[in-house]
């Protein structure tokens, strides 16, 4: 559509690779923290440190755009993208924060719809960090988005039916609130990571 | 302001009518779905089609920006207005399925503020479909915003008594678990009503 | 980057300072509102009252906008910022009601976390009066997104302990879920703050 000329720094692209792999080091970390016998504390503080890392790829980006005078595309989507992985990051940190203040390693074992949940955050990261070298000449990124989405369904429907398991009288009501609040992060990092899939989007469909 | 050569291309405005039409036909089905007796497993089936309608057009939407070369105004905004309308949609279906996945048909009768909140989505549905075609032209669109924000303020007084009610000692604690993500769904379906008034507010604004 | 002539026109400014102000009337209620004994109707009026005043301003900023050839940054920056600074008060106000409504001053006292939560707010409500002003020549403005953002991980760690706190025991049920609701509100008022100061930081990175 518009003409511009772009010249190639990789290292926002760089930026965002790391920062999708540093969300596949987040997505094993919960992955661990739900096996029964978890080391909870160790598994958290490690959430807390991958977290920072994040803060850090952020802020460098940030500093990056505004030290640049040509960005490979438009700033605010360079913005909103490197904060979309950021709020994915926040909500994978959140779940080992609040199982480890509530205490929820006491209960004999976490239903199977959480590990589902984990699952596919874990299938998102994968195909989020695969993708992100690709921004890189706009190419073959539909299949990820697609994918993305997908799973972001797939998540949306374990969710209901963790909901439904949580409020059928297995749990007493203070556990139910505890458990609730943990799966409504699995659920807010699932639809970040859809977020990120938006903006991939938005990109490749204004650049072409 | 800016001076731009716009073709006249209906079929974007075809696609927001009949997206803003298949969300009367939603609320309509919440109408139905909150009347003692309803066939609670048919209407929340009715919702998952009609919600895959919305997809449907919501995709051809996509489509449609992607293979045009030039649109009726901002592609972003066109991006927007339709994943707004799409919003309000997934949140109607939600509706349908919780009150069918968590089995909430067995109490006697819904809170009255519930049925207060369905008619206040019924009623923006309805000035929603009457104003899309009204796009066109960009004229006459302001009562119809205005009276969005107005409904959704109403929403959200009937939503407060509702979590007063839930909250008053009438039910048990899992009763109003369930109840309250019921109408939270409710709610966020009457604020995405307006999310998708603002939308066209900002059109109406950058165009003229 | 991009070269603009921007004439000065003040009452944009003055907009934002007002709103922002009325920001820290709003947490001085909050703060009333919190103690032992306070009337908490009158209080709650107030906050109605002052949210109308918020509605006012955002309203006639929008106008501004709309009768106004040149703004003194992105028309859509302006707009999201009026809005950012609306979304605040909202928040602020709906604590003050919701405590009214569900006649939580029947506790004794409010737990601790309470009253961390609302004196974060009051001061990133100060920090962002004492800002507004700045952004007439876009200056010295990193130090307050900074600590406006800082604040933001402070109340969210105050917030995080007050669930703890909430789902330790201490309490019944409902009395859990009401008080849910209350630091809800406390915590997306201070996200909201924080998009405030995302918003200016945007500006002030596009502008310089």
């Amino acid at each position: 559509m518009r003409f511009r000329l772009r010249p190639s720094d990789n290292s926002f692209y760089e930026f965002f690779s790391r920062a999708a792999q540093n969300l596949v080091t987040g997505t094993e970390l919960l992955a661990e923290l739900i096996l029964p016998g978890a080391d909870i504390q160790a598994i958290s503080e490690r959430l807390v440190e991958v977290e920072h890392d994040s803060d850090a790829i952020t802020h460098d980006l940030y500093q990056k755009i505004n030290s640049t005078f040509i960005a490979p595309f438009d700033r605010e989507d360079i913005y909103r993208l490197g904060s979309n992985l950021d709020d994915v990051m926040d909500h994978l940190e959140a779940v080992g924060s609040l199982v480890y203040l509530y205490g929820l390693t006491k209960m004999p074992a976490l239903p199977r719809e959480m590990h589902e949940m984990v699952d596919v955050l874990d299938r998102q990261a994968r195909v989020t960090a695969d993708a992100m070298p690709r921004l890189k000449g706009l190419k073959d990124l539909e299949d990820y988005w697609v994918e993305c989405n997908r799973l972001e369904n797939e998540g949306d429907r374990a969710y209901r039916m963790l909901l439904v398991r949580l409020f059928s009288g297995e749990y007493d009501a203070l556990t139910v609130l505890k458990m609730k609040e943990v799966v409504e992060e699995l659920e807010l990092a699932c639809d970040s990571f859809e977020r990120v899939a938006n903006t991939v989007e938005t990109i490749a469909v204004k650049e072409s």
